[in-house]
């Protein structure tokens, strides 16, 4: 299940400066890792003492915490809002491949941090956040189930088929941009291709 | 092209200690990241005063270096090794994915360490990792098109067919193992046949 929308503002930190501090602590988790960096180098970056940055947040881990938790919501927020339930289901997988492909792509930086930095989340956190990871996983499941029922799709193994789809689309977080691909449209584009031979559909 | 197999083994560091080192140095890197590892907590999983790794080890960089080539030597080692260059095209395709995602799977640490911690790598090196990264690509992409060729495979799009059978294996060091796949030969069996359908194969 996923967070109620006003709990996840308000620990977010709905203040400009909060939000300052989250878009600085992203580029240096980005660039250097989680793990090598401290909140006194991200306030550093924004020409801030670490004490303007703790009424924000306490910790690094709850910045990390607040990051992850925006771009987990941003991405379900992609799909969710892509996807028409009353559609043919080679255009919901078409809809939805294109968005997740194409925010991990725009949003590379956010993206590595929120999909790679999961393991240093306490396990309270961590637990919040492999929620909507499964809220996520269950929208591509859900369209290839639609679709195997109507006949559109012929899945070998459907669950197989969800996670090599959202596998696919984290792991442009890792490479994006190449010198063979760097246009986020073009990469959603052939994915689609690829992840509706996945599923078997017939079109 | 890949280094000279003589070079390969000088820089890696042949002698037990230099093994050891390295076998400590991947656990405490997929653990905490390259970033915020010292090689002084290396040399101290290791019971080990940090002058004892100086001699096989200048600097971090360099048992970085080590792991990397090392590691991306195994798994292209491990599919040309699968890869029957006489055999039609599905077969090939079948061997070499099973190789690689398995590699992945099984290696997992290892393989986390080489595919994400590249930016860590001085210039120099980065080109030596890029040049062996591109032979394990070429390996699908001349697959692809050996099977495009004898009438076997139906590509879209073969370099992003590639493209999305190397980052899938890749992404499997990311997750593997998960409650729903903690066998590598199962995860690689799904991944095979999903590797066999993005290529268009008529089999």
């Amino acid at each position: 299940m996923t967070a109620p929308r006003s709990a996840v503002a308000g620990e977010l930190g709905t203040s400009k400066a909060a939000a300052r501090i989250r878009a600085a602590a992203i580029e240096v988790f980005a660039a250097k890792g989680y793990g090598a960096t401290t909140t006194r180098e991200i306030a550093a970056s924004l020409d801030l003492s670490p004490g303007a940055v703790y009424p924000h947040y306490k910790t690094k881990e709850s910045l990390l915490y607040a990051i992850s938790l925006e771009g987990h919501h941003a991405v379900l927020t992609a799909i969710r809002n892509s996807d028409r339930t009353d559609s043919p289901a080679g255009k919901r997988l078409t809809a939805t491949v294109t968005a997740y492909v194409a925010w991990h792509a725009r949003n590379h930086a956010l993206a590595r941090v929120v999909q790679y930095e999961l393991r240093s989340l306490s396990d309270e956190h961590f637990g919040i956040i492999a929620d909507l990871r499964r809220s996520t996983s269950k929208v591509f499941t859900r369209i290839i189930e639609a679709g195997a029922a109507a006949g559109d799709f012929h899945p070998i193994d459907t669950e197989a088929a969800a996670l090599a789809i959202t596998s696919l689309g984290v792991d442009v977080s890792r490479w994006f941009p190449s010198n063979a691909y760097s246009d986020p449209d073009v990469v959603a584009e052939r994915y689609v291709e690829l992840a509706l031979r996945m599923v078997g559909s017939a079109s």
